[in-house]
C-alpha cells in the first residue's frame, strides 16, 4: 500500500469485544507505522445498539428522538474511547473525537440527522500533530445544538463523509465480510470477490440484497468522489476497491448476482386505467412510512389493469388494510399478497451497451423451469420476482450463464 | 413542602434498573404537579461506572485520562436519557443535557476535574419554558473543549454548583440511606435519623467515616450556602437537612459518633526533635499521592519523639518503604505499623463551648476497658484511635454517654 491519507471505518462486529478492539488497535498501528496518516471511524461494540434500544423500551413507551439520539451515541462513545486506549498502549498516540467535536454540523431530524457540513478542524490539528483520531461514527450535533444520530449503518457514511472533508486518499470500510461478491457465497461457493466495482453497480447491488455498505454512504462517496475500499476487519486481506466507472471498470457485461427474499408481493388487480390512481395507492403507502419497491403496472386491457409491487415483510399487515381500503374508493376489484416470493437481479454497468442480457436472463430461468411473476429494470440491473423455493437455483443458474465463478 | 426550585440528584442505586428509573420519574413527576421547578442530576446506573471501568482494564494498558473521561461520561448519558423517556411517558416534558450542554466549564484535570464556571443558560432555557432538565451528573466541558469527569461521587458536586447557579431552594440528594444518622444504625440499633446537621458537622463526619454525602459536595454548598437535603430514593420520607450552624443546629453537645476500619496506624520512633523532620517525612508521602489522616506527635522526651500517623490500608506498603528509606536520613530508631485499629470520633459543634467533652469521651471508653492509643481533636470533633476488635463496643458506649438515641 502507498503512504498517504486514509480514513478506517471498523464496525460493531469489527469492535465486538476488547481482544477484537486490541486487534483493531493493531491494524491501525501497522498502518500507521508504514507511514500513513489514519482517520478512524468507529461503531458502537457489537450488539450494543440493540441492547440500548431495548433498554429504551423496558424503561418507557415514549421515546423521543432527542433523548434516543443521547442514549444510542453512548454506544459509539464507548467504543471509541477504548480504541484510543488500546492505541496508546501500542504506543500510537490517539484522541477521540464525538461527531460534534470532529465537526459533523447535522439536521434537528433525530434518529435520522443528515450531514449539514462538516467542519474538520480538531481532526485535522491532531493529524497535524502526528496524532490519530478517533471518532463516533454516525453522530452528529444539531444547528440546536443537541446530539443527533445519523442512524443505523450511518458510520459509513460519517467515514465517507471525513474522507471527502479532509481529502482522504480512500476510506477503507472494515467489516465482517472480505468485500463485495459477485453473489451470495453461501448460495454459489464459487462465488468470486471482486477486486472493483463501480458505484453504480454498488448501489443496484445494495438496493437489491448485497448487505454491505450502507446505500447512503455509497451516494455521498459517488457524489463526492470519495474511493471506497471494503475490506474485511478478520482476515484484513485486500477487498473490493469501489470508484468511478471510467476509471475502475472491470470488462464484464453483468457484474454481480444478488437476492432478496425479505418483500412480500401485493398485487391490487381490475384498477380503471385512469390518472392519479396509482398516485393515491403508493401516497397512502408512504404516509404510513412503508417502503414500496418494485412497482410494475401491466397495460391496460379493456381499460383495468393490474399494479404489482413488493413491501418488506413486516409491513404487509398495514400495507394489504390499506390496499382494502382503496379498493373501492379506486373501483379496483381485489387485492392478494404472496410472501412465497424473491428477487433475483443482475448488474452490471455493461449492460448499458449490450441489450441482450435481458434475454439471457430470462432464457435462463426459462431453461431452468423457473416462472417469472414481475419483471422490472434500471440502466444497468434487471431484477425477476420468482417462486421463493426455486431463488436458490435461480442466482446459482445466472452466476453461470454469466460467467462469474472464479476461474 | 413549599413550592419552589428544587435540585433533585438521584444516585447509581436509586437508578440502578428500568424500574428503579420509573420510581424515580414518578417521584420527579409528583413534585412537579405539586408545583414545582425541578432540575435533576442523575448518576451512572448501578454499577455502570465500575464496568466500564473494567472494560477499560481489559482493553489497555494504557488508559489517558482524557479517554477514561470520554467513556466514563457514557454512563451518565444512557441514564439522563432513559430518565427523560421515563419522564416523557408520564407527561412530563423532559430534555436531557451533557455536563457541557449544562455549562460546566471545568480545568483540564482529567478524572478528577473542577469546576471553573457554570453558565447554565440552557437549563434556565428549558425552565422558563415549563421543561425538566435532566443534567449527566461529575461531567463538564474543559477549557480545552474536551469532555472532563469531576470524579467518582461528583454527582453531588454537580447537584449543588448547580443549585447554586439557578439560585435553587434547596438541593435535594437522594440515595439507598435515609439521611446522615447518629451513628452507623448497624452497630447502634437505636441510631436517630438527624432532622438537621450544620455544614461543619457533616464535614466532620463524612471525613471520619460517615459514607455520605461526597465531602468536595458539601464544601461547596457550604461556601455557596446551598440548603442541602439528604434522603431516600427508596422510602421518600424526609431526610436530612444540612445548613448553616446558626439557622439549623440541634441543641445537643454532641451530635454524633462515627467509626473508621479502612486505615493503618504508622509509628516512627525515636525521631530527633529538631526542625523539619516532620516536613521530611510527610512531604516524601504526598509526593507519591498517600493520604495521610490523623498525625500525633508526642512531647519530646531527651531530644527525641515519636511521631504516629494513619494512611489508607491500601497505601501501607509503599508508605512502610518510605518511611523505612527514611529512618536513616533523619536518624530515627524504627518504624512500625499496627493494622488492627480503628477511629471513633465525637462530633458537635455545641463542643465549641463545652470543654468538658473529651473527658467524658476518655471516661466512657476507659469504663469499658478501651484503651487509646491515639487521640486527635478539631474545633468540633474529638478522635480516639482504639483497638479494632473494640470499635462497636466504642461506638456504642459513646452514643449511649451522649444521649444520642432515640427517646
Amino acid at each position: 500500500m502507498s503512504m498517504g491519507l486514509l480514513v478506517q471505518k471498523f464496525g460493531g462486529t469489527a469492535v465486538g469485544d476488547p481482544e477484537r478492539i486490541r486487534a483493531v488497535a493493531d491494524h491501525i498501528a501497522r498502518t500507521v507505522n508504514s507511514g500513513n496518516q489514519v482517520v478512524v471511524v468507529v461503531s458502537a461494540m457489537g450488539k450494543e445498539t440493540d441492547e440500548l434500544l431495548r433498554l429504551a423500551e423496558d424503561v418507557s413507551s415514549k421515546r423521543p428522538g432527542r433523548e434516543m439520539d443521547m442514549l444510542i451515541t453512548a454506544g459509539e462513545r464507548k467504543a471509541m474511547s477504548l480504541l484510543c486506549m488500546a492505541l496508546h498502549d501500542l504506543g500510537v498516540e490517539a484522541d477521540s473525537f464525538t461527531g460534534s467535536q470532529a465537526g459533523f454540523l447535522t439536521d434537528t431530524n433525530h434518529q435520522n440527522a443528515k450531514i449539514v457540513e462538516v467542519k474538520p478542524e480538531r481532526i485535522q490539528m491532531a493529524l497535524s500533530e502526528g496524532r490519530v483520531p478517533v471518532v463516533g461514527g454516525s453522530q452528529g450535533v444539531s444547528v440546536d445544538n443537541d446530539v443527533t444520530f445519523l442512524g443505523r449503518g450511518g458510520s459509513d457514511t460519517t467515514a465517507v463523509a471525513l474522507a471527502h472533508a479532509v481529502k482522504a486518499d480512500a476510506c477503507e470500510l472494515y467489516t465482517d465480510v472480505t468485500g463485495v461478491f459477485t453473489t451470495d457465497p453461501r448460495i454459489v461457493p464459487s462465488a468470486r470477490l471482486m477486486t472493483n466495482v463501480s458505484f453504480d453497480e454498488l448501489l443496484e447491488m445494495t438496493a437489491t440484497g448485497c448487505p454491505k455498505p450502507a446505500m447512503r454512504s455509497v451516494e455521498y462517496a459517488r457524489t463526492h468522489g470519495v474511493k471506497l475500499h471494503i475490506r474485511s476487519a478478520f482476515t484484513w486481506q485486500e477487498g473490493t476497491w469501489v470508484g468511478e466507472e471510467k476509471v475502475e471498470m472491470e470488462q464484464a457485461i453483468v457484474s454481480a448476482v444478488t437476492h432478496d427474499t425479505s418483500e412480500t408481493k401485493m398485487t391490487i388487480s381490475g384498477v380503471p386505467d385512469k390518472p392519479g390512481i396509482a398516485a393515491s395507492v403508493f401516497r397512502a403507502l408512504s404516509d404510513v412510512d412503508v417502503n414500496v419497491d418494485m412497482i410494475v403496472q401491466n397495460t391496460s386491457e379493456d381499460g383495468v389493469t393490474d399494479i404489482s409491487f413488493t413491501v418488506p415483510h413486516g409491513d404487509l399487515e398495514a400495507s394489504m388494510s390499506i390496499a382494502e381500503n382503496l379498493v373501492e374508493d379506486i373501483g379496483a376489484s381485489g387485492v392478494s399478497s404472496d410472501t412465497e416470493v424473491a428477487r433475483v437481479t443482475v448488474i452490471g454497468a455493461g449492460m448499458r451497451s449490450n441489450p441482450g442480457v435481458a434475454a439471457s436472463m430470462f432464457e435462463t430461468l426459462a431453461e431452468n423451469g423457473i416462472n417469472i411473476q414481475m419483471i422490472s429494470t434500471s440502466a444497468i440491473r434487471i431484477s425477476c420476482m420468482v417462486a421463493e423455493n426455486q431463488i436458490n437455483e435461480a442466482v446459482q443458474a445466472l452466476h453461470e450463464t454469466f460467467g462469474l465463478a472464479e476461474s
